[in-house]
């Protein structure tokens, strides 16, 4: 399929209008989804543009108003599974609606953070966002994106904030973690560990609320000293087994705040020669493919990002095309959709006999 | 920085002009980068932009013939780390000279393909695109992108290819891949396989080249037995040493195409018992945080991608900045840049004492 008529011109909105026996304003609104064209005629005219082969360009497309076909990902994460499973859910909704992704990495701590996203919205002429954590909870990028009245959709861990007036898609963390450790005390731990991810990021908080809950609701204490301080890397995990085992009394189980830590975890058990899961057992959380590659498998939680994300993109464009002038919050419009990772057993926490 | 002006107007590019004392056209020619403006001149448009916080938007851009500020990376390849190191490259060189980044994967064995590509060119009006392997290697994706006349800049394995009239950036996987083949002959292996990444790929194509010719200088003989068809995958590292342990006499080492292979490899030897390095060497290609990762860690090629894909991002961006209109072919501009991947030892091979 060429966007080249046969004598080597280009096909235009003109041919196609032609074709159809409608006006080019007729055509333009067809392809800008617009619902004020009458079935018949819609049809008419996607019939003409199939057997001209005509590719709608941008140009096309503004001539009704309607501004741009990219979405930007906006994001600051240093775990590639993750942005890469981000990616493909946003990419996969985006090949379905005929929209490009512009991916715009942050850093969240840097002082002109907001700045740095309103000049790559203006600059890309996007038609929308997409933020995750920690972006996606900063008052200050969503001040920034309000002002410009560009739609956005966030994916947010937890199950209340402050500004759900706006989309969001909620991953339910806490749950997760809970049934994680609940697992855990139910094959009789006592002592079990946390190793946080990054400070400030919601998830490593819920994910903490869900460890303690769990210990709380079955009796059991919370221990200061079991709670590591950590990120979301390798290198994180090796560090909190260390500081674990200089403790008088270290823990028999482990819930690191990721599958990354929890691989380095596992990595430094090995260094220390201590049988996973007989003398400790560890659990992540995320399902990444890490938490099946490594020996034994791991145990964790199933979060499943490529599905959240591709989610959260067709709630935005679904907003851009069915809205876009539209004003959300007392609206009515507003969605919310609810995402509850779900517990997966493996041999790093249980032998089956 | 904000591009509001204190009364709360847009700052324009005529406020600009005003203020350096020049006309619009000029401070376009600025923005643009052009290198038609008198240094003076430059500067003192430089300083209007810096004392309104002028932030030039695409429009502004278009007045002087410049299309795009946004470049494209077109890939098809299922490994995380890869795309990721490959986005992160051009990232890094995209924030440093104000470009914004889509991305686009693709489906290389898809008919069309090259149709996908004229689109998503055609739609986002792109400024250039960056490609890797196996569309770098496509002579039907680099005919259409001939034909739009956009530049492009392609990362391919080898170091000859038919088109080299094209930027490109070149990477040695065959002597790196001779390199850890020589590494394990030296250690004493004699029955030496290798596990093959995707077909059709060219990397696959060079380093089993180079695993070969390893095998001939040093008189050893190519036994087809011990070449394993597979692709760039954890499973593929699997059921590759399944089949090897099926052969009435097993390798005593391996070299699999990839990191990802490599360490399915040495889960698949742990799973059998096998101890690694003792009864076999196992080693990967790549230098991805899955080879320090595994137990033991992996003996690798360090191939620096995120440098590899800033390289071609730059090249890219030189070559639309100061020749968006010149041809190139017999000009005397076409850009290679050469990466030699290097050995890198750990204990997957050897075990110092």
């Amino acid at each position: 399929m060429y966007i080249l008529r046969k004598d080597g011109v280009k096909t235009t909105i003109k041919d196609v209008a032609k074709l159809a026996g409608v006006s080019f304003k007729t055509v333009s609104r067809v392809i800008n989804e617009e619902p004020s064209v009458k079935p018949d005629t819609a049809e008419k005219v996607h019939q003409a543009i199939a057997q001209l082969h005509y590719q709608p360009n941008t140009a096309a497309r503004n001539l009704a108003g309607t501004k741009a076909y990219a979405i930007g990902y906006v994001y600051d994460n240093p775990n590639a599974y993750y942005i890469i499973n981000m990616q493909n859910g946003i990419l996969n909704e985006c090949r379905n609606r005929g929209y490009e992704l512009i991916i715009h990495p942050c850093n969240a701590s840097s002082a002109n953070v907001t700045d740095e996203i309103l000049q790559m919205v203006k600059r890309s002429q996007l038609a929308g966002l997409v933020l995750s954590p920690p972006l996606s909870e900063m008052a200050s990028v969503m001040d920034v994106l309000d002002d410009l009245d560009i739609p956005y959709v966030r994916i947010v861990s937890g199950s209340a904030t402050k500004r759900s007036h706006r989309p969001c898609v909620f991953v339910h963390d806490r749950d997760a973690a809970k049934n994680i450790v609940d697992h855990m005390i139910s094959l009789g731990h006592q002592r079990i560990a946390f190793i946080s991810g990054d400070k400030g990021h919601r998830s490593t908080e819920e994910r903490k609320l869900g460890y303690r809950e769990a210990l709380l609701d079955r009796g059991l204490s919370v221990d200061p000293e079991l709670e590591i301080d950590g990120s979301y890397s390798f290198e994180s995990g090796v560090k909190g087994l260390k500081s674990l085992l200089d403790l008088e009394t270290p823990p028999s189980a482990i819930f690191a705040c990721n599958d990354e830590i929890a691989s380095g975890t596992l990595f430094a058990a090995r260094l220390n020669g201590i049988d996973v899961p007989g003398k400790l057992a560890i659990a992540g959380f995320e399902n990444s493919p890490f938490s099946r590659q490594t020996w034994p498998k791991l145990t964790t939680a199933a979060q499943p990002t490529d599905q959240i994300a591709r989610q959260a993109a067709q709630t935005l464009i679904d907003i851009i095309q069915s809205a876009r002038n539209v004003k959300f919050g007392s609206s009515g419009k507003v969605q919310h959709v609810h995402f509850h990772p779900e517990l997966v057993i493996r041999e790093s926490t249980y032998l089956p006999d």
